[in-house]
């Protein structure tokens, strides 16, 4: 049963149909990948500004960022004109306060000549908006803001804080949510705006980023036998992660997860090797990730992928005398929360009132920022957000606009309920 | 039979070898990768018109080049700063013209941490002079320039002209030798001064280089399922690629080549594909050479390797689809002179005067510029320098200091052989 209030929420999300796209077109056409998030944060800041009376703009400490257990080890090692930014609403007094937290950074669009619309384009198509980071998660962070928004514009005034984070650098980590917690932001519950297709998600499984590097031995390409092709020796340990790949799906089992084909994918994402075509190439890398459950230890997941390529340096002479060298990148924690958390349970009502019916419940299959709320900040953390998750990453990345105003719609709705108000 | 005048340039050679040394030393410690040969031509142009009346310094015009058929496609197309240097001695006359040429440039060292000593470091430690370019052929080239240098500190005039040639841009096809053709530059016979390791060369396999771009589809490292990896598409085409090389190999046969294991081989030289850890790479690329025999047709060597790839893809329901594709880069064509030529003669004869033995007499396992001067400027032409062949290219590459001044000897007795002299 929606009541009046309700209503006029809901009618008023539609009525900003046009600003949520508009705002939604912005955020996408502000290109944001990892080191490059200066100036998106600077246009959120300001939209943040314009409507919230307090707002945190801070460029996150390196060194202090290293002395967290759960800091991820990072190439470009400064925030400088990276900041993050955070908005604060605060409540009347009395109500549970929330955490909506979303990462602005997104990963690179690879060569443009494969997009239809340009990446950075925000077009508009069929009722979907195109580009790098519409789903991922562009759409889940407009949501938030335009949820918000909403409720202020109708006069609405919560009881409970609502602390709005846009955070960076969570594709490589999440150094930017940690930055949150370690300058104290604190909240009864969370949601990340992970794009879940509108799915409620209370786990997420994790992920940690390798880098293997497999030394050959140089020579002109003419006397290709006198080298060693560190090429040649890569793609032994590429087929082996592989193998190793399906042996691990066949025993990763966790109720949540049951929808994925396979839940702990093993992804080799890059291979540079060698530095000139008519020599033998004495250096490749490989780079990836490796996923795993919230029900396993990331330790043995670390210690099967090293013991996999032990063993099939073992099998060649060359590597015997030249291990390949692993080196741990980046980690995303897998995290989970009760299936009976309050929060949990508030969304399945909420979700009904606007969608007419039970959300599915379920994970997502990455590593998330969720992990570093509940984990570090022990703050009970959901995923929601509109984008389908194989548009995370992919060429032609889009979102459905319909769904962006679905979560706003959703969220406003969960805020008023979780936070109280007064109207 | 030594005579008087022999005696003395040899005797004269070796009270010069300090001279030698550091002339080489000075040519190592500049680096000269493609692109980046300016600074060397500068000190060579120097060097030379320090002891020769007429030294031509110009910049190639890359337009010119290219309407020529055996312009090589190069990925920096300006010369803008990167001289050829072609230094002439006007000989009295009546005898037999010469041109010496030699590359300056040298491929990448790759990473230096693999170096024992700093590639440009030209550090000598037991009779070896160390350094990117100290075997090819920055020992062969200070070989020519020292010889003539010899006969004319000795005061010996020759008859016929002598042509040095310092050219750019051979290891990216030969640019810089083609530009002294399309100059004018033409003799009765021409060494160039690859690395040989003393042996005299009368042919050279040929190679061309190819560029294969592979497609994928890119998703999330944690869906990746739902994407294509580019990179395991790549491998496929590799392993197809090794096996069309052992095929190769079992069928190339040719008298000059006997020394070598594998006359034809098909390296692959880099791959780089992906852009994240992970995202399923969409796109893989590799480069690599294929080499050839002077008794083979470059169009059907080019066909076997489209043909394997083509087979390979048509195996794959992928790539049937999305083909891989293949592009032609550099390329070096094989060449050969008679061995009854009057230069490899000659070359007999002074060989046994300075070395006391007959020397070896074969091909060189790559391509060179000899192929322009032979095929082009139709200038007999033979290989021959010091450095073994195995350290061209490769990490810690040196030449022997003692094979640097036999090579000057044999060098300054052919010219005086050949152009006639008056002493």
């Amino acid at each position: 049963m929606e009541n009046t209030l309700e209503k006029r929420i809901l009618n008023g999300i539609d009525a900003r149909r046009n600003d949520i796209v508009k705002f939604l077109q912005d955020l996408v056409r502000i290109p944001s990948t990892a080191g490059d998030e200066g100036q998106i944060q600077k246009f959120i800041a300001s939209s943040l500004q314009d409507m919230l009376p307090k707002v945190d703009v801070w460029e996150p400490n390196i060194n202090e960022l290293k002395l967290h257990p759960a800091y991820s080890p990072v190439e470009q090692q400064d925030y400088r004109g990276r900041p993050v930014v955070v908005g604060i609403l605060k409540g009347k007094g009395g109500g549970k306060s929330i955490v909506l937290n979303g990462h602005i950074d997104v990963v690179p669009p690879g060569p443009a000549s494969a997009w239809k619309h340009s990446p950075w384009s925000g077009d508009v198509e069929e009722g979907k908006l195109f580009g790098r980071g519409a789903s991922d998660m562009k759409g889940g962070f407009a949501a938030f803001v335009m949820a918000v928004k909403c409720l202020l514009e109708e006069e609405i005034q919560l009881n409970g804080d609502v602390i709005i984070e846009s955070v960076i650098d969570e594709e490589q980590g999440g150094n930017g949510t940690l930055a949150c917690i370690l300058r104290g932001y604190k909240a009864d519950a969370g949601i990340v705006g992970e794009p879940t297709n509108l799915e409620v998600h209370l786990a997420h499984s994790g992920s940690t980023w390798f880098k293997v590097k497999i030394e050959g031995k140089a020579a002109h390409g003419g006397l290709r036998y006198e080298g060693v092709s560190a090429i040649e020796k890569a793609i032994q340990i590429h087929d082996a992660l592989l193998r190793l790949e399906a042996r691990r799906k066949r025993s990763a089992i966790h109720p949540l997860f049951k929808a994925y084909p396979n839940p702990v994918p093993l992804n080799i994402g890059t291979i540079k090797g060698g530095v000139w075509p008519s020599t033998v190439p004495e250096e490749c890398v490989m780079k990836g990730r490796i996923g795993y459950l919230p029900n396993e230890m990331i330790s043995s997941v670390r210690r099967q992928l090293e013991d996999c390529i032990k063993q099939t340096a073992k099998k060649d002479a060359w590597m015997r005398r030249h291990q390949p060298k692993v080196e741990w990148l980046g980690l995303w924690e897998a995290s989970e929360i009760a299936p009976g958390h309050e929060l949990a349970k508030l969304f399945k009502t909420t979700y009904k009132k606007v969608l007419k019916r039970k959300p599915r419940v379920g994970a997502s299959p990455w590593g998330t920022d969720m992990r570093l709320l509940v984990n570090y900040a022990r703050i009970p953390t959901l995923l929601f957000g509109p984008g389908e998750m194989r548009q995370a990453h992919s060429v032609n990345e889009w979102v459905r606009i319909q769904d962006v105003i679905k979560a706003t719609k959703i969220i406003a709705l969960t805020l008023i309920e979780w936070c109280g108000y007064q109207d």
